[in-house]
């Protein structure tokens, strides 16, 4: 039987493994895509610019497709887990930024070190808190004027 | 019926457009694919820096599964085809030049203005020299000590 992989395995499997900055970018990602909405005109390409060079880039180019050969995907890097999205064509950016509170909890270091197992527990953990805490606890949105420009 | 895609289906799919830059990078992406062979540890991660900034990228994320969110694409931009290829652990880097004739000939611009129509054939001919022009032509292949770093 043909089972179509799941948005979340498409994502996993191009990244090449399951960590929290995978399943960060996963929920900013499907977030967006569902406050972008469908593309105001045929040839109006998704472009994208993160503030962080982190694995949560690869769900941008399966979700979002919005690809770094394409130039569709810009990082443009601050170290802070804010993403931009622009429909070109418009003149609105869509802004979404990780709750500072999470990423410090994410990056806390567990006291003493970990053996394997506890360390694959302690990241299966953090990956539900980030894909099912609630959303004005994981990011905040802001419409702002703007647009991003490819390259 | 369930139909698996083809290599070259899932690269131009993800690219998410057919065109002469996804066509190099999917001919150099097989060709190191089939040039470095299996991974020599289980833990061996295939490392790729591209020195140009092109669509080509898009191939050696799909076929090489080198992707930029996992830090395992590297561009460092001079603006020339060239391509170097590294299992981490090893010593080796592979490098793969595109035949700068070939590039010559792809860049040279089509005297007047081109109707969609004949733009779309003039694109399809060139994917096709790309993809099966002999490997002599296409590249060169060197094989050189020297290790790339993740980042």
């Amino acid at each position: 039987m043909c089972v179509e992989k799941t948005p979340w395995e498409q994502v996993t499997d191009f990244h090449g493994h399951t960590c929290p900055g995978i399943a960060i970018g996963y929920r900013v990602a499907v977030l967006a895509q569902k406050e972008m909405g469908i593309r105001p005109t045929s040839d109006s390409e998704l472009l994208i610019k993160a503030e962080s060079r982190s694995c949560a880039l690869d769900a941008f180019q399966i979700i979002n497709k919005a690809t770094i050969g394409r130039k569709a995907l810009m990082i443009e890097d601050t170290h802070q887990p804010i993403y931009w999205f622009h429909f070109a064509g418009t003149q609105e950016l869509l802004k979404i930024s990780v709750n500072s509170a999470l990423m410090k909890r994410l990056d806390s270091s567990h006291p003493g070190p970990l053996s394997p197992r506890e360390k694959q527990n302690r990241n299966l953990e953090m990956i539900q808190l980030i894909l099912t805490t609630d959303e004005e606890d994981f990011c905040s949105l802001e419409r702002v004027p703007g647009v991003l420009t490819k390259g």
